[in-house]
């Protein structure tokens, strides 16, 4: 059982200096604060102060370079309220932390949670270069990921929706209404999820009998490379439908078809990813696979609580729903 | 909204033959019982049912056949026993209810729910060829399915553990211990489960920057044929290691290759899945993937009561474990 004498012992200071370091007080350097921190949690001592005074304080965890949160519209707006909405009347505290790579780069994730006094988290936004990304494959802390999955790590979880389902309804709609060439424009590959929905998307075209080869997808990290790169080579080669890993794309889309003169959807059809709350008001409104924001915040909660109860939660998808609004019909020679 | 007078006007029959046969009176036909049954389905009765008098009743479907629950050391026991630790404190009434495929051929798997009352279901032990299976795509009774995984229906879930983490905990052991040539011994590929396995072997191999052609495997509906086609043909291309798709398999294979002179785990290593009861009690100990069966009954409850309460939990993996007994050991040549 590690005590803060030997995280004093190890470091060669004194225990009311461990003690003053741990409990944040201003009289102790930053940098003394973060080695007694790195090595409480090399030491486990972690695991030991929450047997002794259950902390009740969680956070969500936003990379905030990669998803909006502030504003109603925002992506993770309703994700962090779904997640509220238990988690406070289940008595815990929930704080939002943006952080960035800068952050990730000073200190060790378990280090930071043990700092702020956090006995768990919810990370959002996250792509597989972050520096934390690394540190959840042995972390200590009941970590719940949206949208990322790390195996043999017992602390922490996978929460988002299946994306193989989306695809396949997607996939189901377009091939219902007669489309047999189907592209897919995607940002680059750089997060779990981007590689999961370019996966599902040859997934389903194969498991709905429809041909697609490599060149059926165009992937970029610039927006303005899809637009005018992939997208008009997609039209060249007589797509008549194209689904887009996120709505934004698909929004990008839509616009950029009409601007080289096709109709959406008379023309082309266009299928996005998210339903974020700007899709209904594309014009024409978007037809995409939805995320139910709220449902998936509850479900980090009740993963996470799960996972501080010691049950071992490993992955939790919901299910996925096509909403049919206006950018989808029938092709032309149908 | 459907009504009693839509079924007997649907059937032509009077309203009060309805009622009795819905209320299961004794002087109603098996025949005319189940058409009215399934009428009721077809004309969305179920629902409105449910919706007036909320029935308190979940079963436990089991595939007799396949799968053994009625001893404590039956693989199943513990999965339904999870399942009754939550279900009944929370007011449910769980009833158990084996089945074969001739009931599933003689009534709709609505149907049948709804002629017991029952407003939920967790179904274990369906191969791939149940005809129930079918039913799952489309059916309106919210169901979670153990080791199966039915896209597109938002009343279904599917709960299980992560059995590509599994086999990447079992492969890395493996590789950490010394070994490269291991190969894996499966029964037929006719469940969604060994199909998974399978596929997980494959690519954890590949991860792990190990060689694996199609003829690392050896798969047969026969456990004879396993071990005494595929055993002696593995252990012919050199293996160190053989990885069982199942407990039964790999305590099969300790002893076969004991009789074939091989002893485990100095000449070859063996690793099961599963941590079957049993496992503790082969010779030498079986080394293996643990699937939590306590812990898989009390989330197939937590996913029911998810879709009874309208939250669409698609899918729930628990993470796998790996139980290190003494079957599996350096190589001899490591």
């Amino acid at each position: 059982m590690t005590t803060i004498q030997d995280i004093a012992d190890k470091l060669g200071i004194s225990k009311s200096t461990v003690s003053k370091a741990l409990n944040d007080a201003p009289d102790i350097s930053e940098t003394l604060q973060k080695q007694v921190l790195e090595t409480a949690v090399e030491l486990g001592y972690t695991k030991l102060r929450r047997y002794k005074k259950p902390a009740k304080k969680l956070c969500v965890i936003i990379q905030r370079n990669n998803i909006q949160f502030e504003e109603p519209h925002h992506f993770a707006y309703d994700i962090i309220m779904g997640f509220r909405q238990i988690a406070e009347p289940s008595g815990y505290e929930v704080a939002i932390v943006p952080v960035d790579a800068d952050v990730q780069r000073e200190i060790s994730y378990d280090a930071f949670m043990l700092q702020h006094d956090f006995s768990g988290a919810f990370v959002l936004g996250f792509s597989l270069v972050e520096p934390w990304m690394k540190d959840f494959h042995a972390c200590r802390t009941p970590t719940v990921l949206y949208d990322n999955h790390i195996i043999g790590n017992p602390m922490i979880s996978y929460v988002g929706i299946d994306n193989e389902e989306g695809m396949d309804l997607a996939i189901d709609h377009l091939k219902k209404l007669g489309h047999q060439k189907i592209g897919y424009l995607s940002s680059a590959l750089g997060s779990h999820i981007m590689q999961v929905r370019h996966r599902a998307f040859f997934q389903a075209m194969r498991s709905h009998g429809l041909k697609a080869d490599s060149s059926y997808a165009g992937c970029s990290y610039y927006l303005s490379e899809c637009m005018e790169k992939h997208l008009p080579r997609l039209l060249d080669m007589g797509m008549t439908a194209i689904i887009c890993c996120q709505d934004t794309f698909a929004s990008a889309a839509i616009t950029q078809c009409q601007q080289l003169g096709y109709q959406v959807p008379k023309d082309v059809s266009i299928i996005g990813f998210d339903d974020i709350p700007l899709s209904a008001y594309t014009s024409p409104p978007l037809t995409t696979v939805r995320q139910d924001r709220i449902q998936l915040g509850k479900s980090g909660f009740n993963a996470l609580s799960g996972l501080l109860n010691e049950i071992p939660l490993g992955t939790i998808l919901l299910h996925a729903d096509l909403i049919v609004r206006n950018s989808a019909s029938a092709p032309a020679n149908c």
